[in-house]
């Protein structure tokens, strides 16, 4: 027998980084933490299922400190971007935020990114968990190429939900209700200095305050909250349930080094007919050429409520033999079922293959989907 | 005020790693985690007072396989291990364990790790909480060197504390009593295949079972606990006190990116005057004759026992100024003090220099004193 009962506790020291929210985070009544990028990331406040509900009907708000930004300077800044990442970049233009893939030489994925570029040659590059910033840094050194690689004061704050836009309306009086769906610029709130960028990662029509100075994250979050009353607007962490229905993918769980885009459905990421030479453009040239041997793809789960998220990567079976692992599930108010996210050889990926879940609960019959469940809605209602 | 209280929880999922001690974790009751190269790392199971009694005067054993492994392989193995750190490893013979620090081009600490010489091009090198093999793997794509970098499946699990050497003499039979200090060699115990060293992090006579095989995790465990009996051994977590009497630092807290070797009283791992180059060889040969301007010292802090690790960086103050942070604390037993480890401008860190630390319980009168309280007892008492 186990002597150890759940919960388990989280030792809080210096070694693991607060985010500019912390006293925030704890104020508005944080139940529990994960580590993401060395950093305290909130996994709930009043539970990912009210979270979820506000999250679709109104807005929500929220510390993302954890995506810490890499920021890519000098004169060789662009054609470094270029060299580290399969998307074609052509059309990236000052202002533009891009989804981008990194890529080992093999073809792995080192991580996925939203990209920012600011300036002709700087950019911002906040990936997932995961020091990429020392993989760039370490290709830097030997690369020829002029540019400097360092992680700046930058603490996104997410605002997401239907009401989003409005919210962004009311605290900057207008200013950026032309702002189009992954662009981004500079402005400020009351001093407070900030990039705005209509990015993020909830499912659901989202900005992103990517706030500039750390002392000042506190106030940003007052601020935010004041405004978000009037839209019943709800302190969230991340969320489980509505980032699997949106198919969004989170580095290290459901995917990871061992897989490479074409895997996990982002082929459209890469670009190997480019003139321009990138790490792993070989590798991937081939892994197209040849086809993949597994896929990410949704399953819908029967039976009731699971309790609560696996814990373990669950085997997924056929026939008695193992045929992929489920990384993420959680059940969907919307679905009326329990879905999840999983990466199975690619025979048993065709829509409507039913296969086995293997849970601590026993196991349980499911039925391969394609993803996503449901799209952001990209309106921001200010019409 | 704040609405949450603690204890915070943590949130238990597939993207963190779960090591392959985990169940052995929970059978022998452990009430925390903390994340450490993207693995859950225990944190506690009696407690750190009770983990210490038992380390400086038993022997104790727990799950260190959060220090990850990074092996380096192929023809150019060693010229790529001098090349990414400043200590001269001329005399690093096969079989040897040497421990370095990793510099960026700045002079600037990447990491400090365990390194082992396990053949003539093949070597492990176990740093702190980080992503180093992404630091490595990005350097050797444009080095021209002919290398291979990646982790195998490799998790120590550590025995320390004054009769570690009698535990390991009953484990294997006699077979490593005569195991040098830092030595390494391959071995097994019952066909689970491992790697031994005299290694550790516990500022104790040590033992490193690094086990090759995360299958066999919670097998190993079983015979260590069971071995270990005899001389009243206990499971414990990486102790925070021992290691601060031993004066052993931890990445990421008590020192970082921002610091040089010569800071945090490293000097004798760097070389700057060795024929061969390494990442920040120009930097550090201009700091070293400069000279530092901040030092890593100990403080004696006066009062009653803290009642908990600081959460956050405490200030050291002098006249009103700010002189520098504590890192870590703990109330030491033998010393009859809270000591702790801080780093200090150059002027403040003479012996016996008073100053006064900023803690959330008032400010308290604090000495500054030389590293370590405590070195570890290197005799086996085999004899």
């Amino acid at each position: 027998m186990s002597k150890s009962q759940l919960p388990l506790m989280i030792g809080i020291g210096t070694r693991i980084r607060k985010s500019p929210y912390y006293e925030s985070n704890l104020k508005y009544g944080v139940t529990g933490f994960t580590v993401y990028n060395k950093m305290y990331l909130p996994t709930a406040f009043s539970g990912p299922e009210k979270e979820y509900e506000s999250l679709i009907n109104d807005v929500t708000f929220g510390d993302f400190a954890a995506e810490r930004q890499i920021e890519i300077n000098g004169k060789d800044a662009y054609d470094f971007v270029r060299y580290i990442t399969p998307r074609n970049l052509e059309k990236c233009e000052i202002g533009y935020c891009k989804y981008i893939i990194l890529t080992d030489m093999d073809g792995g994925i080192i991580n996925d990114a939203c990209l920012l570029r600011l300036e002709e040659n700087k950019f911002w590059i906040s990936p997932g968990d995961g020091d990429v910033i020392l993989w760039l840094q370490g290709i830097a050194i030997n690369s020829g190429m002029d540019v400097s690689i360092h992680e700046p004061d930058v603490s996104p704050l997410q605002i997401s939900g239907p009401k989003s836009g409005k919210l962004i309306r009311k605290l900057f009086d207008g200013e950026h209700d032309d702002l189009g769906y992954y662009k981004a610029r500079k402005t400020q709130l009351q001093n407070i200095p900030m990039v705005i960028a209509r990015t993020g990662w909830s499912g659901e029509l989202s900005y992103e305050l990517y706030l500039q100075d750390r002392k000042l994250g506190n106030d940003l979050f007052e601020l935010v909250y004041d405004a978000a009353q009037e839209f019943n607007g709800r302190v969230i962490a991340p969320n489980t349930i509505r980032t699997i229905e949106g198919g969004l993918l989170s580095y290290g769980s459901d995917f990871g080094r061992e897989h490479n885009p074409y895997t996990i459905g982002f082929g459209r990421l890469v670009d190997v007919d480019q003139e321009t030479d990138f790490i792993g453009k070989q590798a991937l040239k081939k892994i197209k050429k040849d086809g993949v041997k597994e896929k990410l793809i949704g399953l819908e789960i029967e039976g009731d409520p699971l309790p609560k998220a696996p814990e373990n990567f669950w085997p997924v079976n056929y026939d008695g033999n193992k045929i992929g692992r489920l990384s993420r599930a959680y059940f969907s108010p919307r679905v009326k079922k329990n879905i999840g996210l999983a990466i199975l050889d690619i025979e048993f990926c065709e829509e409507g293959t039913v296969v086995l879940l293997e849970s601590p609960y026993g196991d349980i019959t499911s039925k391969v989907v394609s993803l996503p469940w449901f799209n952001a809605d990209k309106n921001t209602y200010l019409d």
